[in-house]
């Protein structure tokens, strides 16, 4: 009997939704828009609902080929007992027990955790990260995330909130950040600080930081130079990481990692120079080659690993 | 029958080395200078077995009652395998199966491990940071450095150099350090460094770091802001572990120390106003509470755990 893990990427505009069989293999997918919902607790519980009704529905699955259900969302989650403490940039939620609520009504184990933990889940199991004892995945977008491999166990912190290099201080008298901090790494390398700079530097008001990724493939000089300082500033970030965690391995995912190419070199080479001669020589950069698919692969492997963690 | 486990802390000046009983009480010790032999790999090797045998005689210890025999040295150990990959400041140890030789000359199980990863192991199960799940030490002195308990387990990294705690860079322009880094912490706030800033601040050549100690405990302003300003950038290195580990507890040892009344208030209000809520809430800051005896209630510590882990 063919079994699936259905995998949910739970986002700002969209909820994602993706079949998945044992090879790991999306064999059908969907998505709802999260937009007229995103205030309304209620409403994007019933959604999150009825996605998966359709899905089960549309491929006829039973509760015998349905392995589990597996969410990932912006915020901090308890990933053990299932519960959200908190959404980012999502009002209205403290101290749900999702996990509850969805068994109950659709009768399947469901597991849930923070979404970058769980793409870091994705690298690892089926990734670019795949079969490392310890390693480390930073997601690049609005915001910087990060996830930690530790002992080839999934490492969540005291109080579920480990894992945040972006929120590393870089620059002692930095600029004020999101998290309350100063010259923490999201400050100098987050899309939207990047943004900025990308238009004044092009002195163009209608600019993306895709234009700036094109611009540098055509030799643009300035484009160039700019993601090669975001390639350092993120290299100087990750040097404390190495020196700290002395990993095998760092997956670079999100959305600035389209302009990985431009970046690697210049965050290896940081990397390479400032961390300690062990830690810099162990520690391999990767892209993630998971792309768009991460949240869903990821929730998979998140479904996979508890059941497996549970059987013991 | 008594039992015994045998500590050894090895240092640049001196080799401790203590008895201590299963209550975790040092009940002998001794010490051996490291001077005239530490440039000669096999001299220094002859002193550590001469220490041990010379102990073991004293206090008529059978094999029965002695479990075993814990090293801590500062350097890179694999800890795993009982190897000194390289030794700080002390030429000509590379790739020393120490934990093998001194087993085959003593016949007593030797567990060996860097000397911050044995103060953390104290610590953890006998000091200030007993019973947690997830905690830090760091060590402040001439170099800075640190050790990390995650979920319960010593974590020591790929190539067993994490924990450098000392090296995450906090000033992204900052003076060049000893590791090949730039603006590393422990630029800021090692022992060489602070001396120099303290020779300058109050303009004495002959001056030491316990000077200004005992002035700031006698209320000179200058000492005060001094020890404050290193607890403020102790806590701006903190806040980029706590995000990324969200810890329970930190716990503070090493010379410096010493100054913990001085530099602690400061430490946790760098922690607590730059740090993620979260995770700032959540952590604990406390002193060291074994003092100088670290080293050998740490080398009992390792000893122990490694038993147990060996048992299992």
């Amino acid at each position: 009997m063919k079994q699936f893990v259905l995998g949910i990427d739970v986002g700002g505009t969209n909820i994602k939704f993706g079949l998945v069989d044992q090879k790991g293999k999306i064999v059908d997918r969907s998505h709802l828009s999260t937009k007229e919902c995103i205030s309304h607790k209620e409403k994007l519980i019933d959604k999150l609902v009825r996605g998966c009704e359709e899905i089960i529905a549309k491929n006829k699955l039973s509760k015998e080929n349905l392995r589990g259900i597996g969410i990932g969302l912006p915020g901090l989650i308890n990933a053990k007992e299932g519960i959200v403490y908190s959404l980012t940039n999502i009002p209205g939620w403290k101290n749900v027990p999702l996990k509850r609520i969805i068994e109950k009504k659709l009768r399947v184990s469901v597991f849930i955790d923070n979404d970058v933990n769980v793409i870091t889940l994705g690298e690892w199991k089926k990734g670019a990260g795949k079969g490392k004892e310890n390693m480390i995945c930073i997601t690049l977008g609005t915001g910087v995330g990060g996830g930690l491999v530790i002992k080839n166990k999934m490492y969540r912190g005291e109080g579920f909130a480990a894992g945040e290099i972006g929120h590393i201080p870089v620059q002692q008298a930095g600029r004020k950040c999101n998290c309350g901090g100063n010259g923490c790494l999201e400050t100098l390398v987050g899309n939207r600080y990047l943004l900025q700079k990308a238009k004044r530097i092009f002195k163009k008001r209608d600019f993306s930081l895709e234009d700036v990724s094109k611009l540098a493939c055509q030799g643009n000089r300035k484009a160039v130079q700019f993601w090669q300082q975001v390639g350092e500033q993120i290299g100087i970030g990750l040097t404390g990481v190495v020196n700290v965690l002395n990993p095998s391995c760092i997956v670079v995912g999100g959305g600035v990692a389209n302009a990985y190419a431009h970046i690697s070199g210049p965050m290896l080479e940081t990397i390479q120079k400032r961390a300690m001669r062990v830690q810099g020589k162990m520690v391999k950069i990767k892209k993630s080659n998971l792309g768009p698919n991460a949240g869903i692969i990821g929730a998979q492997a998140l479904v996979e690993e508890e059941i497996k963690f549970r059987a013991k």
